[in-house]
C-alpha cells in the first residue's frame, strides 16, 4: 500500500510501505474511513522539531476493524471503531484516574495517514460503535479521535461549568473545537480570540458569543474590558507559544483556570509570577479515551458537528498538498479521503 | 511604643516607633493578644530579599479592637478579632470568588510584631469572635491568621478530599499546618517529608501516617514506593525551592494536584515538561479570609490545636532571638508574648 512519510522539513511523500499486520496479541489492524492532518504534524514539517529518519505520519483515525490479535476482546473484525491518538491499556491506575494519556503503557499512534493502520493496545484504545455510521458522520467521528477530544480536554482541564464566562486563545482547529466544547459544557459567554474571518465565522457557529481580534497585551486588555475588569473564569490555551500562554494567564481571573493543550514550544513559567498570579494550570496530551464514549454519542445523536472544522477535503494521495494548505493557512484542517 | 524593625541582613531591632492611629475611615487599630515570626520574614532576614529601608515587621495577628475608622461597621472597640495577613475589602469580584489574596484593593499587613497595630480595610479583613476567647486558645487563633490559613489553602488548592493519599513537602510550620489541614479535610493517608525528629513527631500528632526522610530524586522514589508506583493524589508544596517543587511535581500522580504556598525563589517551570507531566498547579498567597470563619470555629470548638506549631514562646522584646532561633532551626516557629 501507499502511505504518508515525512522525510524532513517540507518533505511529505506518499509512497509504498509494507502493509501493517498484527504484531502483538493486543493489536488491531483497521481500514481507515478517513484520515487527516494535525496541527502538531506541522511542527516537524516546518523544521521546528527534528526529523532524524523518515516518519510514518498520522495519528487521527476511525474505521473498520480488519483483524485483531489473540488477546483482543472488546472489538472484532467488521466493527466500526474510533480510537484516541494516545494508545492506552485503560486498566492501569493512571487510566482509571481518567488520565489515559499518562497510561503506564502509553504509546502514541502513528501511521494513520494511510488506508490501513495498526493500533496497538486495541482493547484500551478503541471504542466500537453499535453499528456502521452514516457516511456524513465520518468527519465528525474522525474529529473525536484527536482534535475535538483535545478541545474537549482543554475545556475540561479549565473546569468549564454551566454559566461561566470563558475565553479561547487560538483559532486553529483545536481552538475552534474548544469553543464547541465550552458550549457543550454550558458556558454562558465564550470569547474567541481570532483575526481570520472564516475562523471567526466557524467560532460563532460553534457557540462563540464574542470575538477578540487583538493579541498580546491588547488582547488581554480586551478580555478584561469584556469582563468588567475581572477576567474569564476559564481559559483554553490552544497554541503553545509564550505569547498565547501569557494571554491565557492574564485573560483568566485570579483563581481562574487555564487548560492548555497547545504543545508548548519555548514556553517557561516563572515560579514567583505564577504564584502571585494565582491561576490554576492543567495541560497535556488529551486523555481522549476518557471522553470517547460521550463524544461519539454527541455525534451519533447529531447534537454537534465537529467535522465542520475540516474545510479542505482531498484524496489521501494528495496529502502533501494537505500539509501545504495548512502550513500556508489556506486551510484550517485537511481531511484525507481514503 | 516599641516595635520590631528590620534594618538589613540579620539586623532585627526592637525600638521606639510612633503608636499606630486611625489613618483612613476603613482602618482599625488593635491591641495584639500575641504575635509571631513567619518563615517568610526569614527571606529578608537572611539577605535573600533586599531591604532598602528599615521595615516594620510582622503580619500575623489577633487581639482586641481599640479604635475603628468612621466607615467600619463589622467590628467595634472591645471585640476580639482575627485577621488575614492579606488585607482585602471582601466585596470585589476576586474576593467574592474566594480569592481575597488577589483583592482589587489588596495590601499586605505589616507592623504586627508590636503591641499595637493598624489594620487597613478592617471590615473586609477582620472577623470578630462571639466573645473573648480563653487564654489558652490565643496561640491557635494567632496561627489561623497566616500559618494555619496558608497550610489550609495548600490543601484546598491541591483539592484534598476524603479518602485521598496526599504528600506534604516541607516540615516547616506551614508544612506541619498542611498536614493538619489534610487531616481536617479527611485525607486517608498523609505522607510528611521530614528529616527532623521533633518535626516528625509533630507531623504524626497532626495526622501524618507516613514519614519520608529522603529528599530530591530519592524522596520522589520513596513516595512512589509508598503508593504502588502511582504517586499521591494531591501534594502540598510548602518550601518554594526548585528541589521542593520537583519533589511535589513528581510525587503527585498524573492528573494529580499540587497546591504550592512556599513563595518560589529561583523556581521556573518548563512549559513542555509541565505539559507532559499533566499535573495541576495552583498556588499563591493564601486567601485566608475565605477560610477564617471556619478555621476560627475549629479552634473555638477545640477540635484542633494548630497553636502547637509554636515551639518557642518568648517576650516580644526578645524578638531578635525569635528570628535567630528560627534561622538556626532551633525553633519551628516563635510566638511573641505581647
Amino acid at each position: 500500500m501507499r502511505a504518508t512519510m515525512l522525510y524532513g522539513k517540507g518533505d511529505v511523500r506518499f509512497e509504498d510501505v509494507a502493509e501493517p499486520t498484527i504484531q502483538k496479541p493486543t493489536d488491531a489492524v483497521i481500514r481507515l474511513a478517513a484520515s487527516c492532518v494535525c496541527g502538531s504534524d506541522l511542527w516537524p514539517y516546518r523544521g521546528l522539531q527534528p526529523v532524524d529518519q523518515p516518519q510514518a505520519m498520522g495519528h487521527e483515525y476511525c474505521g473498520v476493524v480488519e483483524a485483531v490479535g489473540d488477546d483482543v476482546t472488546s472489538v472484532k473484525p467488521g466493527d466500526f471503531v474510533v480510537g484516541s491518538f494516545v494508545l492506552s491499556d485503560n486498566t492501569c491506575p493512571h487510566c482509571n484516574h481518567g488520565f489515559q494519556s499518562s497510561c503506564q503503557q502509553r504509546e502514541f499512534m502513528t501511521g494513520a495517514q494511510a488506508p490501513i493502520a495498526r493500533v496497538p493496545l486495541a482493547d484500551g484504545t478503541l471504542v466500537a460503535l453499535p453499528a456502521q455510521p452514516d457516511e456524513d458522520l465520518i468527519p465528525s467521528l474522525l474529529a473525536v479521535s484527536d482534535v475535538y477530544g483535545t478541545g474537549y480536554f482543554a475545556a475540561d482541564a479549565a473546569g468549564v461549568k454551566p454559566g461561566m464566562t470563558v475565553a479561547v486563545v487560538g483559532d486553529g482547529a483545536v481552538g475552534l473545537m474548544a469553543v464547541l466544547s465550552a458550549k457543550q459544557m454550558g458556558a454562558d459567554r465564550i470569547i474567541a480570540m481570532s483575526r481570520h474571518k472564516s475562523r471567526q465565522d466557524l467560532a460563532l457557529e460553534f457557540g462563540a458569543t464574542d470575538i477578540v481580534t487583538e493579541r498580546g497585551e491588547e488582547g488581554i486588555a480586551k478580555i478584561l474590558e469584556l469582563t468588567d475588569g475581572v477576567g474569564a473564569d476559564a481559559v483554553m490555551e490552544c497554541v503553545g507559544t509564550e505569547t498565547s500562554m501569557k494571554q491565557a494567564m492574564y485573560g483568566a481571573r485570579p483563581g481562574g483556570s487555564i487548560g492548555f493543550v497547545g504543545v508548548p514550544h519555548g514556553v517557561t513559567f516563572d515560579g514567583q509570577e505564577l504564584f502571585f498570579a494565582q491561576r490554576k494550570l492543567l495541560g497535556g496530551p488529551a486523555p481522549v479515551r476518557r471522553f470517547l464514549p460521550d463524544l461519539i454519542d454527541q455525534v451519533l445523536r447529531r447534537e454537534i458537528n465537529p467535522g465542520k472544522v475540516f474545510d479542505l477535503h482531498i484524496p489521501l494521495e494528495d496529502v502533501a498538498e494537505g500539509y501545504r494548505a495548512m502550513d500556508e493557512r489556506r486551510a484550517i484542517k485537511t481531511l484525507l479521503r481514503v
